[in-house]
């Protein structure tokens, strides 16, 4: 990133740029995942934070594979976005001393994470399309789509046991 | 907040702090919001930039009432969360030297704080009705609807036009 230079002149140079950053981000959060696991104490959440694991790890190999098919290096930029969520996760769980109430927590953090990570891809993919790059569009609606389903299954655990276990 | 304490011991306690996170983040993007359409050049996302910001200073307002009901005191709290997004929207802002591409740089970074929005309203709802404090939930759904709109809004302009515009 070249402070004070004007590096993006195209929507292509914001598109790779965006690609950047979502790829830090993806890496990110691969290693934020091991700690999250080991929080959680819900069995369902565990098990939810593993297979996403596994995916999140996929979503890496495919954006590689967009970078390949775009004719981009594949590297990250720094991600302000992502740092600050996970930041504001961590801090958040170590201010939790109840067990349920950090599984609560937990889930309501790795939402605010695939949110963000649901706005990037809808962009990218938005983007892609309009640069004429459908076979890239179509890797990142993989990605996008198991964002959303990985949130749905969140709000849905939340609502089914976490968020009454909290309470009680 | 209590660093090194463990300061969030209920549900009720992490609603309260979600709560004062989430009055931070807003007042926040009030403040981002003006340079947001300044640099705005379309006139269709200035005016919906406009529109937001009216909609923000009204969203703090029902937090404050949300807080009055609880019981609670309104305050903020550090939320790493919405820095990192804004500071993130600022560094693109800041790198992109042609006005079209800018136009649809700022309708993404704004749609990365609308999705931190939903994500945080949609989990203070779910913990409000586990509360009991429905009259709470349904304040803050006020909020959630606004946000959910303003992101559908932004995905429209940006695929009517300013995806094209910065295309060309």
């Amino acid at each position: 990133m070249g402070l004070f230079s004007k590096d993006i002149k195209t929507l292509n140079d914001l598109f790779v740029h965006t690609l950047r950053d979502i790829y830090y981000a993806e890496r990110q959060i691969v290693k934020s995942l091991p700690e999250m696991i080991e929080k959680a104490s819900d069995p369902g959440l565990k098990r939810g934070f593993k297979t996403h694991l596994d995916e999140t790890q996929n979503h890496v190999a495919r954006l590689e594979e967009v970078f390949r098919m775009h004719g981009a290096e594949a590297k990250g930029i720094d991600c302000p976005a992502i740092d600050g969520i996970i930041e504001e996760a961590d801090d958040v769980a170590g201010e939790i001393a109840d067990k349920e109430v950090l599984n609560a927590a937990l889930a309501s953090a790795a939402q605010a994470v695939e949110h963000y990570e649901i706005a990037r891809y809808g962009t990218l993919i938005a983007w892609a399309k309009q640069l004429g790059r459908n076979e890239c569009a179509s890797v990142l609606q993989k990605n996008l789509d198991e964002e959303k389903a990985a949130d749905r299954k969140l709000t849905e655990l939340a609502e089914a046991r976490l968020n009454f276990k909290a309470a009680s």
